[in-house]
C-alpha cells in the first residue's frame, strides 16, 4: 500500500491492431503500471506498447469482479489500464466500472482518479470498410439476453425499423441463442424490403477480418444464418441505403445524408 | 495529369487535438499531397502533421462540391486526404463522397482508390468524459431539416425515447431554427421524467471543451436551451442512466449494462 493516489483509466484500442489507437491510448499503455482485461483483448497489446505492466487477464463476462480488482489495484496507487477492444463506452467496461463505483464504492477507492478514454467501435470500423452505411440516423442494440429481456429487444428493433433508422446489432448470434437472430430479422422484415443492404463485418482490423454485404432476405434462411457469429457486428440499412459499384470497380454501401 | 492513379482518404480527426487521432489517421496525412475540407477542421490539423500538403479550404455546407473538388484531384494522380471532425462516417463527408460516386460518377475518377478511415464520433468523446452514457441500447439522430422533413425527427424522436434508448443528438439548435430543439424536448418529455440526466458536451477535445449534466427538465425553458448550440452534442438519457458521485469526488453519468 502507498500514500499515492491511484489512477484506473478504461481505454477502448479500437478494432484490434495498433493502425486504430487514439494517441491518447498509446500513452496511457506505455505508462500502465498494470493492464486489465479479458484475455483476448490484453492479446491485441504488444509487449513493447506496455512495457512496464503487469498483465492480469480474465474471462469473458466477468465484468463486475474484473472493476473490482482494477479500483482495488488503482487504491494501491499503481496506474491502472482496463482494455476493452473498440469503444469501452459502447456495451463494454466503462459501464460494468461505473455500476461498481456507483452500487458498492468501497472507500478504499476514495481519490482513486478514474476516467475513460474512448476508441473507435466495431460498428463504425465494419462501416467505414464498407462506405457509410451510418451516414444517416442509427440505432446500436446489442441481441444478447443476458442483461436484458428478449421481449424489450424485440420491441426496440421494432420501433427502430419502424422509424427508419439503420441498426447496428451488437453479440447478433451465439451458440447459446442461435434461433433468436432469425426472430430478430423477421422483426426487421416487418418493415423493410428483401433487397435491403445488410453490412457483416467480421474480426474487422485483425488478420481475418472479413467484410461482407448481403440482401435482408438471405438472413432469413438458416444458411444464411450461419454466416454471422459473436465476432459479426450486422449493419442493417435503412429504407434509403444504397449499394453501388465505384468507377474503380469497388462496391460500396452507404446511407445518403438526404431523406425524401 | 499523370498516369499514376490518385487516393482518395476520408478521414476522422477524432474530437479535435492530436491526442484523438488513430495511427493510420497519423500515418494518412504526413503522406497526404493534398487537404480538402471545410476550413475550421483543417485548422486542427498542425502543419507538422501534413507537411507535405497543399490545403484546399472551404465553407460549411457546400459538401456535394467539396467531394467532387476531390474526386477530380484523386484522378490527377494526387494522394488527397478529405478531412472531418469526429467520425467522417457520422453526419459528415463519408457519406457525401459516396453520393457524388453514386449519383454523378465522372469517367475520370476510375482507378481513383477511395477508403474512409473512421475516427472517434462526438457522441462517443462527451459520453467518455461523463462516464458511460452509451452503455446500453442507443440511438444517433441529427436534429437538422436541412436534409431531412422535420416530421421525419419528431417521428424517430417519439419512436426512440418510446423504445427507451439512450439518445445523442447532433446538431440540436442553431440560430436559424432556435425553436426546433425546444419542440425536440417536448417530445422526450412524453417518455422520460423530468430529472433524466442529459450529457452537454461542448468542443470536446477542444481548449474551449465544456461538459455539464442537467436534468431534462431544465431544457424545457428558454434559458436551458440557451446553453445548446450547433457545437453541442447532447446525450439525453435513458429512463435507467443515472448520475452519481464517486468516492474521488468526480460525478459520473452512465447507463447501466443490465435492464430491469
Amino acid at each position: 500500500l502507498s500514500d499515492r493516489v491511484g489512477r484506473l483509466t478504461v481505454i477502448g484500442l479500437g478494432p484490434g491492431g495498433d493502425a486504430g489507437r487514439t494517441a491518447e491510448v498509446v500513452a496511457v499503455l506505455a505508462a500502465a503500471t498494470d493492464l486489465v482485461g479479458y484475455s483476448t483483448y490484453l492479446d491485441f497489446v504488444g509487449v513493447g506498447e506496455a512495457p512496464a505492466a503487469t498483465r492480469h487477464a480474465s474471462d469473458n463476462r466477468e465484468e463486475a469482479d474484473r472493476s473490482r480488482f482494477a479500483l482495488d489495484l488503482a487504491a494501491t496507487g499503481a496506474d491502472v489500464v482496463v482494455v476493452s477492444s473498440g469503444d469501452p463506452g459502447v456495451f463494454a467496461m466503462a459501464a460494468a466500472v461505473m455500476e461498481q463505483l456507483d452500487e458498492a464504492p468501497d472507500s478504499a477507492w476514495a481519490g482513486v482518479e478514474v476516467s475513460v478514454l474512448p476508441g473507435v467501435s466495431a460498428a463504425q470500423s465494419a462501416a467505414a470498410r464498407a462506405g457509410a452505411p451510418l451516414g444517416h440516423d442509427f440505432c446500436v442494440i446489442s441481441l444478447s439476453d443476458n442483461l436484458k429481456p428478449w421481449s424489450i429487444i424485440e420491441q426496440r428493433l421494432d420501433a427502430a425499423a419502424g422509424a427508419d433508422f439503420v441498426i447496428a446489432l451488437y453479440n447478433p448470434r451465439s451458440r447459446a441463442r442461435p434461433e433468436q437472430f432469425g426472430v430478430a430479422v423477421d422483426v426487421l422484415r416487418r418493415h423493410r424490403s428483401a433487397d435491403t443492404p445488410v453490412v457483416l463485418g467480421r474480426d474487422i482490423g485483425r488478420p481475418a477480418e472479413s467484410v461482407a454485404v448481403v440482401p435482408l432476405g438471405d438472413l432469413a434462411s438458416p444458411e444464411g444464418q450461419e454466416r454471422v457469429d459473436m465476432r459479426t457486428v450486422v449493419i442493417v440499412g435503412s429504407s434509403t441505403t444504397r449499394r453501388f459499384t465505384a468507377p474503380d470497380g469497388t462496391s460500396f454501401t452507404y446511407t445518403p445524408r438526404r431523406y425524401p
